[in-house]
């Protein structure tokens, strides 16, 4: 199982802007590359708040090439909308979750947010690579990528541009541990 | 008078790692990077917080070659510490300091933060552009590049590598205003 996490980000580190909550600042580039990728993945990963910010979308987007699961405390609240192989809805953990998608024969999982997702998922050594969009826009405020004190290191593997202004960055995760600060 | 805010950020967006102060995760390149480039400068400003980080660094490395400017509320507490043309404690806003190193036959000013510091020179449209040093680290928390609820879009000049990787990244600011978000 491939797990990638994709976040879009400006380049003060705010992948929300202000108190607002999703990603409309991202480009028409970011999107377009977005929504491609997006095809080479035959699952993803997102928490129930990201989930509600693109509810309409996502709803109107299922079928079953890509499984979409959601993680959330409280399952049952969204019992009506399951599509079980299309979405689903689950309190699991990433290790659990992950292990559960390749015993069904599930290969690349996209981790999309928000960033508690990011986090438990790189907390556990469940990251392969992080794809960093960074906007060419400073926000002050706004929700950042990664929650609570961590302390991991990356290694680049590539610096690509998606437009003029806009950068996508891949990384991959090192082994986590006391780095000498 | 050319303004040129410095800066190394986490890929999470931290300039400050977790509660604690200053940049000693800067890379061995960023350093030599930021060492040398400020060779290039005549005048640097920092907010009174960085140097007192920095201090002994600082006093140590005095000279006649670059007019090292400390904002402060109080400058009469530095008063000891003051070497007019080599470091100088100011009370000031950005625009009036700029037209005083102007006048005073000075060209080419470092912006060194931190967060205060930078803010308040974009935001009065005084930083014609932003080095950004990119190191493969996420800290989860500290401090942020800009403060406060800003809008700000860039134009990337330019993206290099200082390491395998860690990036450089030049920006230009764009005018201010309500972005299309």
């Amino acid at each position: 199982m491939k797990t990638i996490g994709m976040a879009v980000m400006t380049l003060d580190g705010c992948i929300t802007r202000h108190a607002g909550e999703g990603t409309a600042f991202a480009s028409r580039e970011d999107q377009a590359h977005f929504h491609q990728v997006l095809n080479e993945f035959d699952c993803s990963v997102m928490g129930s708040r990201s989930f509600e910010i693109h509810r309409s979308a996502i709803m109107a987007a299922l079928d079953q090439q890509r499984l979409r699961i959601v993680l959330t405390d409280s399952p049952a609240k969204y019992a009506e909308l399951q599509r079980p192989g299309s979405l689903e809805f689950r309190r699991a953990n990433p290790a659990g979750l992950l292990d559960e998608l390749a015993a069904r024969g599930l290969g690349r999982c996209a981790v999309l947010g928000g960033a508690r997702v990011y986090t438990d998922f790189i907390r556990a050594g469940l990251m392969d690579e992080v794809w960093l969009t960074l906007e060419p826009l400073g926000f002050g405020t706004g929700r950042r990528l990664f929650e609570g004190d961590i302390d991991f290191r990356f290694s680049l593997l590539s610096a690509e541009t998606l437009s003029s202004d806009t950068l996508l960055l891949k990384y991959r995760p090192r082994a986590a541990g006391p780095a000498a600060f």
